[in-house]
């Protein structure tokens, strides 16, 4: 197929020889050819699996789930895309294990390992923790590797984590430049990241501060929206301008959310914590206080309460570029009268734009297996030839 | 093997074109030559395995599991139905997932069947509701597949709902069928679905309904046994009775256990809740009526004691004929003096028939690998050859 | 490789007809033979897996965990070895399933095994319980078996039971082995069993059974360390002694740990419970007493208080033969000032032999692996070198 072998082509003129064998953990750690490279990755699995060509690189293999948040979408997109490569799951329950007893995780990182290709993580809940955490894995079975312990060294996929959500945001770019028709047509177009209100409590910046941090990587003209308070992790807004000075596209900040729709291309449009009250939540679980950290939550819901009017409704749409800017969310929605009394979308929009909703998801499996993929070929547009060459069917008979 | 070829050939003959990329729920849905088909398709796999011929058909896959009853046994033949295959499970655990967030069914069963083949789901407990969910399911898929948001469109197994119990049926059939030594032999035959005591209070009606509903269809003379105000479903009857008419065979109800167990050939006998308080203790449930449904679980505790002489006695079976009667219970059986003080039957007629039981439900995974395979292939009995040409060992060296 | 043909060659003669179809237990119930064919097929295997030579025997199939116990370690260890041998792993988990409504052993037993080709069972909590548990698990699956109901016996392996733990102590022989450069030399070589305080409360005796009980069959001085009144079972004091007699070693008992220190080659340094509380608890469970069982953990922690100057500590590790004794722990351990306020080590002792302690834990995938393959194949040197013939890559392209 033609779009295949245009893809391979390109792939394999790509700089990403430093993929190899690494972990995938923010998208701003990764230079622009990396990027591309997942992203083109993904497509080729895709148009495998679309044509019943079988992606299984591992005859047998094990990868890693470590979820210290729930979660049903990630678990799942992790859990195809370990399987399209033929790597079978063991879930690190931390509640039926015995790592709260005092062990390093230095230690549980190395004992879970053994056999351990890959290890996938969702670490989200308090500032500072999560990339932390992902950084002591990654030291601890490099380390264990260069010892002679672990025969392989398991590459880290991170599924989200404190500051970025790099396999959500990744995903999100796949979906825009298939909605606009190629890579090529992004650049100048208008996304917004807006906050909207939600009756819950304490969502991750993460989602917010990975698509700043990624479309102004691809020339797009990103504003972030947001009530006065709600203001994102400065670090992530330093790398925002830096990218869009770099690409060419626009980083802008308002607390005008009319302002921000008028005229958009993309609108982002979902609820976060502040990133001050999230540091403060932190810090008093640091310390284990409860009472303060039920103090906090009523403030935050006092605080949520006064910006209802945060919502992408069919008026704010219609500010938006002929009326008809794509309506993104990460899911699940607060939608206004379904899942909320009131909440981030209107129900009408929200079902207006449903099946690209459903279709911006069904990216993450294949970004995830991207990233597994890359870390795990030297010469990744090789193996993508051979895999279409064997031509083992997945689904093997007529 | 001449059995496995003939087993090819029959099903070479059946129209079953309907079968191919479509659902399994209740058996009063399928016609005579899917069911026939699903009877064939599980004795020639096994037929495979146990010469130790591979029966994967899928080099790669994932099939979704949705348990929403605690289960052991359709857990495990679940797993072992697909792990034949070549499918790997992922199981939705509705506490560890966000379902509860206010997510709509099509949302989650579209996220989490990006990759997905098959879902099984098990949702017994609220008359009205599991099946319900399964149509729901199975339009959301339908409709993401058609939207083209889903590449493949999982096939749904109902592994129990609310009314129907296709998979422990079918297994139910298939060990009367090898009992009696061919589905020829078993025309005519006495099968008595008897209620029975047991101490526990609202196990479901669906077994019952199950064995009615289909053992009608294959001309047995099947009694429907339970004291006054244990009724199953009208409408279920409904469809034993037609099927009897059809089938030539007949479908009679009494409230006199002996009567029933008159000459039987066929004794199935366990405790279900009457369908009247199933009924009201969904609508109360709905209303979140919790003092009301202690107090309806109160009452029928007490109508359950009054029927303590609903038991499958040594003195019961001596009334069979011959006294020589095939026991059957899809377990976990109430046994008198062991698993319960007062239960469903006499320990020394359940271990009489312990290997038989064990038997019966050896059936049910293979039923389930059977409605899988005949949902993913146009022609079964074509690959049923190619998979016995192809002759993968199972188990790979000697 | 010339360590690989070795290593067949070696399998080849050794007298192990009798692991075939069989399980694998407490390693006393094993021949030197069959415990030799264990750590050299664990060799064999690893060396393929070293060689990216795919040591998958299994196109499909399933193996069973039950983990009575919570475990992270096993569990992944467990997981690991199945997976490289082609099986995927269902997990009984009897919080989700019936077992508790009255179910016997044998019937769940064979209920999960119809496509069963492994159990991996972990019981070690009561005195009396978790090998009479897995008898009863082998009983019914050979009798269901025998009587046609199950097509393949699924063979068991002993994850760790009351009195035993044989992949820990296989494991650990096998390290010991690799430390000290082969089998032949470590006759005479010194290893203290000791135990040490820890601020839990009834660990295992199974840890420090299964070394003495293991140790002493390859020759080696082998000498039991505790405070009076931490006795191990008598049983396995006996078998100890008469293995010692019989391989030319020793075996000692000591209330000093100094003295058992004093020129030791190796040091295995844990706490675990006293036999004699650890068979009261066993009662008062029996009988429901929790007043009494609660009484008891308090005495016991009294106890255990008292000998808190029995840890591994830099002293007494100077005792050691050149102070340079090997150190040996299961984890996780209790370390002084990390885990544990005291423990039963020192942290720079844990720090100085932390890559040889993960060394030592990568073994145990290894045996495990071993055991299985063992119970399935007639002539396992065979299919070693039709393995490497074969020799599918794991890691299928470059």
């Amino acid at each position: 197929m033609a779009n295949f072998d245009a893809l391979v082509n390109s792939i394999s003129k790509l700089n990403i020889e430093n993929m190899y064998g690494e972990d995938f953990q923010q998208t701003w750690t990764k230079s622009d050819d990396e990027l591309n490279a997942t992203l083109q990755v993904a497509d080729a699995l895709r148009n495998l699996r679309e044509r019943n060509i079988s992606t299984r690189v591992f005859d047998s293999g094990l990868a890693i789930s470590i979820f210290r948040d729930n979660s049903t979408r990630t678990r799942f997109s992790f859990s195809s895309a370990c399987n399209m490569l033929g790597l079978a799951i063991q879930d690190l329950d931390e509640k039926k294990s015995q790592i709260a007893h005092g062990e390093t995780v230095r230690e549980t990182a190395t004992m879970i390992s053994f056999m351990a290709d890959v290890i996938g993580i969702r670490d989200d809940m308090y500032i500072g923790k999560g990339t932390a955490y992902m950084n002591e894995v990654i030291n601890a079975v490099k380390e264990s590797n260069r010892d002679g312990i672990l025969e392989q060294r398991p590459n880290l996929v991170d599924l989200q984590d404190d500051e970025d959500h790099p396999t959500q945001a990744l995903a999100d770019l796949g979906h825009i430049i298939h909605e606009f028709g190629g890579v090529e047509n992004i650049k100048g177009k208008k996304i917004v990241m807006s906050w909207a209100y939600s009756p819950s409590y304490g969502k991750p910046l993460s989602v917010a501060q990975a698509i700043i941090g990624l479309m102004t990587r691809y020339g797009m003209d990103v504003t972030l929206a947001h009530p006065d308070g709600y203001e994102v992790m400065p670090e992530i807004e330093e790398i925002a301008k830096k990218n869009a000075a770099k690409s060419g596209g626009k980083f802008t900040k308002t607390n005008d959310m009319k302002a921000a729709f008028k005229d958009a291309d993309v609108i982002y449009c979902k609820s976060w914590a502040p990133f001050k009250a999230m540091e403060e939540r932190t810090d008093l679980y640091g310390k284990g206080d409860f009472d303060g950290i039920d103090k906090l939550e009523q403030e935050l819901l006092a605080q949520n309460a006064e910006h209802k009017d945060w919502a992408c409704t069919e008026d704010m749409m219609k500010l938006t570029k002929e009326g008809k800017a794509l309506y993104m969310h990460p899911l699940p929605a607060d939608i206004t009268g379904v899942s909320a009394e009131e909440g981030e979308v209107d129900a009408s929009v929200f079902d207006r734009y449903r099946d690209e909703l459903y279709k911006q998801a069904s990216f993450k499996p294949y970004m995830i297996a991207a990233m597994i993929f890359l870390s795990k070929f030297k010469d990744p547009a090789k193996v993508l030839k051979e895999l279409e060459a064997r031509g083992t069917q997945r689904h093997e008979f007529k």
